[in-house]
């Protein structure tokens, strides 16, 4: 049989990540590479105990199918838990659970794109989204970001010149706390700047925020969401980062109409989310074991970023400048501007260290010369070793570009 | 804001399925509206041992971020489960897990239906494929079936009209056994047929198996991957029906090359399935409970197939004709030719009794004087009652029509 694909395949390309997770069953290599939570982050007795209670309470509606738009108790707590931790205000109706946030961006990009209509993005944005806006034939533009989140002079100098062009942008993707990959945080002023720019040319926001409780130090910014008057925010969830990510459970905050459209999406491309990690995220809500488990993994993870900055300090050339995040799980590192950091990954692999070199994260492949560098997932003296392996990789490296 | 949608929207409609559900919460309708397994079917007590033995042994890693194409063992355990049931040899290379049949269905629409494509179904079809393949623009064309399955002279000769035109259908795609909606088995002779046809023309076969270990009375037939010789056939199975609906787990078997294209597009869809449930899957195949259970679930749902049908033979009007099904989850009701069963389902609603309209199993609405129905689901004293008020309603709208 000879198989014949469909012309997407143009457009969907392997991640880099995903190929190097087949180096991930090697016990000597130490990877920065992935974005995983630490599993000491997650809370397995609460969980054992959550689950006897939920096959005991209610076991068969646990292993029934759900409905589309997800339990409606979860979504009332989820309420509830918006409000208290992003000033989100949200009604039952308003919030969709989703197969992963993965499965939001996809169902974003395909309500709203026709074949190759313009998207905003960060640059550098998050793979996953690039992944899923691929897969609709979205048209992506990376707007670049500083330290105070994306410039949003050169996002609205762009919406000019498309307009121009008879187009516009179908949305606009932020992640504005604790970017992925680049860590940074979007100042106050910006996120009411974005907001302004997008009711001033009705173009929706789409405000992807996985990481917002995972603020190691700092004074929590305002979500965009929190601040939306007119329903041009749609906000993405997850409970991958706060619960476990093997549950696959994301979810959509926004105006009743775009929740029916995923809604009506959704049908054809899961029917419903799991049950079962439905019942144990409302569980897991209800009890406030939520409110227990942030802090122990925010108390983790600031340990674990301060190892890997006074690594980086300690054992990275002079020419290399990094982010220093209050939050999230991620640094984003710059090298001398000759090198080539996808090249470099062979070496890399060689010397036992991983990493996701910085074009991965731009939708057409810039910065060659930056480099993710996950923080939490590593034990605390793999982070030394890696940092030090990959110093000397990096020092390598300069001597054949020099 | 105002809100533009994509271009989708004119292919993909609510389903009728779906739109019922919100009368489900009366607890005065008796439905036989939606394909719910029997609560009763579900291993309730087998699953809390499951679960206490995943969190001490493996909690972390079913809480973990899983790889796309699914747990290896989980895989393996799989293998060997279709080669016990239905005769099929794959590699663990060739099987991918998928966030039910549903995500399969969507993703095997995506990795070969360009816009408007053609895709051979069987009339009447299941309507989650119609949903996934519309949300992929697919033009589907329906084959008529009867008692012994699909048509296969009609087969090639749409397959031969379409290519003097210069087209080529991208698959086809058949439940051979307890179809869905009309409860109909694919005769040996017709299966070896038709597999011919798709080696002939180079088309392959999407075999939908969900109910297949399902078989109340009669020898099983054999599978078509079973006699696939040339890797023309995409086996898609599920756990929904043999274990529990609300943990979202299919699986695709095909070739590697197959496998992999609908691993590229699924990073993209939901980057993993819930490994939890993964992990529930393997250890509920591995103990064996699996082989344990589905004896019970059959004795079940025999019982409520015979009920349904006395019911039938002895409430409903003369002039109705129904298949009987040797397994699977429903029967097929076929009434006289001036009855719309969609016109009618406000009666039934009425009278607190739901069906689908078979219009609702074709992609372009044919069969208005069908319907399906459920029999797994409703207790029995439900079947019953529920049959008698529809036969009530039929009679009802017969004087109208007449």
């Amino acid at each position: 049989m000879n198989y014949k694909f469909s012309e997407i395949f143009r457009y969907i390309k392997p991640s880099e990540i995903r190929s190097l997770l087949k180096y991930t069953s090697d016990p000597e290599l130490i990877s920065f590479g992935g974005g995983m939570p630490n599993p000491e982050s997650f809370p397995v007795e609460e969980m054992k105990e959550i689950l006897a209670d939920i096959m005991d309470n209610y076991g068969k509606k646990a292993l029934q199918y759900g409905t589309t738009e997800g339990l409606d108790v979860l979504r009332d707590e989820l309420a509830k838990y918006v409000l208290k931790t992003e000033g989100i205000n949200a009604k039952r109706e308003e919030i969709i659970l989703t197969t992963g946030s993965q499965q939001a961006l996809y169902a974003i990009a395909k309500i709203f794109v026709n074949p190759n209509d313009p998207v905003i993005t960060e640059g550098p944005t998050y793979v996953g989204a690039i992944s899923a806006f691929n897969a609709n034939t979205a048209n992506m533009m990376a707007i670049d970001i500083d330290e105070n989140g994306m410039n949003v002079d050169e996002l609205e100098a762009k919406i000019k010149e498309l307009s121009q062009n008879g187009l516009k942008p179908k949305f606009i993707y932020v992640i504005p706390t604790f970017q992925n990959p680049a860590g940074t945080t979007m100042s106050l002023d910006r996120r009411k700047r974005l907001l302004e720019i997008s009711e001033r040319y009705e173009i929706p926001i789409v405000e992807d925020n996985p990481y917002g409780q995972l603020r190691y130090d700092g004074e929590p910014v305002q979500s965009i969401k929190s601040m939306d008057k007119n329903g041009n925010v749609i906000y993405l969830g997850t409970f991958s980062k706060v619960m476990a990510p093997g549950l696959r459970l994301g979810y959509v905050i926004a105006p009743r109409e775009v929740i029916d459209k995923i809604n009506l999406l959704k049908q054809g491309l899961d029917l419903a989310s799991d049950s079962l990690s439905e019942y144990i995220a409302y569980e897991y809500l209800k009890r406030g074991a939520i409110y227990r488990q942030i802090p122990k993994t925010v108390d983790l993870y600031r340990k674990k970023r301060d190892l890997m900055i006074k690594s980086l300090e300690e054992y990275f050339p002079e020419a290399a400048t990094w982010t220093k995040p209050h939050g999230g799980m991620f640094l984003w590192v710059s090298l001398d501007e000759r090198i080539d950091t996808t090249k470099m990954l062979d070496r890399a692999l060689k010397a036992k260290v991983a990493y996701v070199s910085g074009s991965a994260f731009y939708p057409h492949g810039e910065k060659h010369n930056s480099m993710r560098l996950n923080f939490t997932y590593s034990d605390d003296d793999k982070i030394v070793e890696g940092i030090k392996r990959l110093a000397y990789v990096i020092n390598e490296e300069m001597e054949v570009v020099e």
